[in-house]
Formats: C-alpha cells, structure tokens, sequence
C-alpha cells in the first residue's frame, strides 16, 4: 500500500515574551492584545490551529480550524483537542475577569463530547463563559458548536485565583489563559 | 524587541489505512500494532510528540515528549495536552477490552491539573486503566506522572462501547482509540 | 453539656406501585402525575423534603425544604444534598423527552459547590435542562438557586437510553427519575 | 389499591456543639472523636443512616445501611444517596489530614455511577482517600463497594484547604466533612 504523507509546518515566537507582557496587563487587555495580534499567540494554539476571535468580559470565544492533523485513528478530530479548545475558551472567560498581576490556575474540567468532529466541518467555535465568580474560585462553562449551530462538546470548569506577588510575579506553576 | 521565530515541523500518512486495519484486529492487537510501528499513528500523536509505550488488557501507557509546540502563553504545558494524553491512555484502556469490529466512543472525561509541567521535565508518561466494564458503558481512570513518579494529572472517563454492524463497519461517529 | 435532640418522622408508600404505574406513561405525563400528587412521590424525596414543583418537556424544577435534618457537621446543608437535588432534575429533565416504556439511566454527575447553604435561606430550587438529545446519550446541566437568585451549586450529567423490553419492562438495573 | 405507609423516625444532637469542638481538634482527632461516639454524628448522617467505620490519614471509610427510605421511583438507591455518600468519604479523607483549627471546602465532585443498589445488598462501604495535597488544593478519589466487593460507584473531587482565621474561626460559608 502507498503511504502518501502529509506535512504540516508550523512556526511561533518565544512565549515568555508574551508572558512578561501579561503582568503589567488586566485580562481584559492582555486577551485583546493577544487576539488583534499585538502580542504573539501561544505555541500551542499555532500548533492546533486555534485563536481568539472575541474577548468580552467574562466571555471568551477560540476558532478552530479543522485539519487531518487533529486527527485520532479513526478519522475524526481527538477528543482531547475538544478539550484543549474549551479549557482555552473558559480558562480565558476566566482570566478576562482578573486586574493587572492577578493569575489564575485551572484545577479541573470535565468535557462531554456529543458528537465526532471530521474535516466536513471547516470550522468551529468555542465560548466559555464565567458562571460564577467568588473571591477565590470562578467557574465556568463552554461549548463548541459549528458553523451550523451544532453542538459538537460542552464543559465545565474550576479556577482559582491566584494573589498577585508584591514583585509582581504571580506564584503559580500553572495558568492557562490560552 | 527581537522576535525568535521557533519551527516544527511534522508529517503522518494517511489515519483512514489504519482505521481500515482496525476492523479487523481486536483492540489488543490494534493497539499493538501502533505500538509496534506496524500501523503508523495517528496524526495527532504525531503533530504533539505522543507514542503508546505499553499495551495490556484494560491497561495502557502512552509517553509524551514535552517541548515548548506544547507550551500555553504563561510558559508550561496547556492543561488541554494534560487532557489529550489522558483521553488516548483511557480510551486505549478501554479499547483494548473489545473484541474485533468493536468500538467504543468516549462520552465524557474529568481531568484534575495537579502540577504545571514544563521544558524541565524531558517527559511524562499517562497510563490509563478500566476501573468498571459493563456490557455497553465503560469506565477508566488515567494518572500522568514524571519520571521522578510526580503527579502532574489525575482524570476520569465514561465510554460507550458500539455494536458491531453487520457489514463490518461500526455506526459511531466518533471512537478515540489514540 | 445539655445534648437538646431534634427529631424528623416521614412516611411514604410503596415505591413500586409508582414504578408500576411509570411503564405505560411518558415521561411527561408520569413526572406531572407526581408533581401533582397523582403519583406518590418516592421515599427519598419525602425523607429530604424535596418535590417537584414544574414539568416541561426538557426541563423540570425541584424545591428542597431547608432543615436541619441535611447539616452536615459543620452546621451547613451537606454537599451531598446539593448533588441529590440536581441528579433530580437533571434526570427528570432528561426522562420529561422519553415515550411510554422508556427508561434511563444516569451514567455520571459532577457538581460545582459554589456557596454554603444554611437554615438562613429556607428554600432553594433545582432545575435542570437537557442540553443535548441524542439516540441514546442524553446530557443535562442543573443550577440549584435560592429566593433571591444566589447561586449555590451547578452541575452536568450523562444519561443513556434504554430500550423498552418487548415485555414492557424495561431492563436498567438503575434509573432515577426522582 | 391500598396503599401501605412505611415510617422513619431519626434524631440527632444540635450540630454546632460537635462544630465548636472541631476547632480545638485535628481532622483526624475530630473525625476519629465521631466513629468512636465522642462527638455526635450530624444530622445527615442519622437521616441517610450512614457513619464513618474507619480513619486513617488521608483514608476515611464509610459504611451506609441499605433501606427503602433511600429509593428513588423506580425502586432503587438513588443516584444522590452515592454522591453523598461519595463526598462524606471523600471530604473526610482530605479532613483527616489537616491540623487544629484548619478547614476544607469542597469545590467539586463527579460521580459515576456504575451499578444499582436495592435492599437486596444489605449495606455498602464507601472509601475516600487523597490522591495529591497540595499547599491549598487536595483531590481525592473514593469508591462505593459491597460486602461483597461489587462496585457501584466511583468518583473523585476538589477540595480547597482554607487558612485558619487568628479568631480560631475559619472563614470558609461551606465545609463538609461528614
């Protein structure tokens, strides 16, 4: 059997150019900036083939464009793509909410998929909004839904802030906004 | 401010050649098979740097490579690649419960983020095991851990399993066996 | 220290003659038979103090009574509560859209606790909306609310349809409409 | 059709006597303090008829006698009885870790179901135990099991540690440990 194959390429910039941006920023700011492309995209969105299209506060919409690169075994997108788009989406509906040197860390999320997701779908969408918001912990949901309004996966998810440092470094190991 | 353009660049043949193979092989010797090199990956393993390592009856490990493709903009691994590779170690799992002509689909996963994961660490490994089988549905946990056996994820997941059809070909529309 | 005891004494009727009577209506018309008191409502709702207060197709609500009776040590309404509250409604609104000799059962939950509950808000209530009507895989959210519109807890499930027995039995080991 | 009426009649101790003694005691000391008697059990325990049967650091062991007032409509445990079950074992397990005048709060939990329960298993154990502790944030896992070893449910959460206030009271609107 021939085995054609097929490439992708892909190229970004340092992300801690990005990231030292981010601490002089609000959220608000910094997604804008990150989405009319005066700050860089993360590596891992010019990997997937992801961006942010709208930033409101508390609501935060991704674009994803479908490619075989997505691609599981059986021909349609993996369903952990599904989720690194609606972790994106809330974990950036979230970080929309913080003031400048305010961080978050996702703890969790849960993803259900509802339907397969193949190249016949050009494109899809991914909105997380915040649900509710305390001092500490925020919470949010996603969805992913196609050109059509279809549903393909929806999600919930649970933040927590992290309290900016007084050297304006945030002490988490982990945050997500992207 | 100098931008350093970082590249990677990836190819995969054609996923449907081994979603043809499937059919035929029970999930063990499937899975085997991609472990093996015998069927080449899917192309999402290929595009993130993930392999399966290991394969056993309701139980399988895969590997990811961390680089910084993976990285979100505050310097770490997204919490979506946590996801990726557990969803592919537990619907692995569970798919390598099913006989020939079987599949199975993943209804919903739960991922807890434990740990950031960065450069520092060369690469993690996820395995992921069947905690319930019954008859149609299908439960698994997964864990992703360094080589030093930090935690970095712990997660969860409902499967569907699929009924053969008569023609050989399963009605799902979406199956995630990597 | 004066040990002061505080008592509850609940009734109920059989549960398998509502059960009985649950094969031969739809969904609908069974949860508006109990929510009008046609139906005997079942033990566990009386032992809580929970009922259903409105049925639609897709959506039902429930109000839970506030007591003592659900504290938990440390003098709150316990989490668990919360979750038998929304697996309620979320069942029900998933059972509200099956026909006659239609069952389900809830295959997971999982419950965002999002503000302590106490004898200080003497109602809430839960409702629960199908998201998403597959075949057979249908997924809900819920919210539980109190008077003023706080927001105490909210959460998703996966539920899957199981088909009438030619026997009119239907053949789950567990299904949760209550 | 005549309809038979079953009763439950349960008391319990005010609450807040064993809360105000938590606070001099470590999660283990207080918890330990409650399976022995020395501390009443509170109230949701008496109403359900569960009790903790074993502590140990980082593993709490529930058991929960099986009984009509527990059934849903159609003649089964209901779903939210488990997740009760579930985050008493769970919330425990996390409590018995923590020192005097320390307190938790439960963020999460997801639940799957996997099997019913009926009065033909005369009881059930539920197990808790931590999976990863952190500074602020623990998870933990918990399993539902019958004296037969059956497994009925599992599920796992998010606790957040909250830091003891110089007044000896804790801050948090919400902890569930029991």
């Amino acid at each position: 059997m021939k085995r054609l194959l097929r490439r992708r390429e892909v190229s970004w910039e340092d992300p801690m150019v990005g990231a030292a941006l981010a601490l002089d920023l609000s959220g608000l700011d910094y997604l804008r900036a990150i989405a009319d492309g005066r700050i860089a995209p993360p590596p891992v969105a010019v990997l997937l083939g992801m961006g942010i299209v709208d930033v409101q506060p508390g609501r935060v919409t991704f674009s994803l464009e479908i490619g075989e690169h997505l691609y599981n075994p059986i021909g349609s997108v993996h369903g952990g793509i599904f989720c690194t788009l609606l972790d994106s989406a809330m974990g950036c509906a979230v970080h929309s909410t913080l003031g400048p040197g305010q961080a978050y860390t996702t703890l969790e999320l849960k993803v259900n998929l509802v339907k397969a997701l193949t190249l016949n779908t050009p494109s899809v969408v991914a909105t997380g909004q915040v649900i509710s918001a305390g001092r500490r912990v925020v919470t949010a949901s996603g969805q992913i839904s196609g050109p059509d309004g279809t549903l393909y996966a929806h999600a919930t998810t649970t933040c927590l802030a992290v309290e900016p440092r007084p050297d304006g470094r945030n002490g988490h190991g982990r945050a997500q906004p992207g």
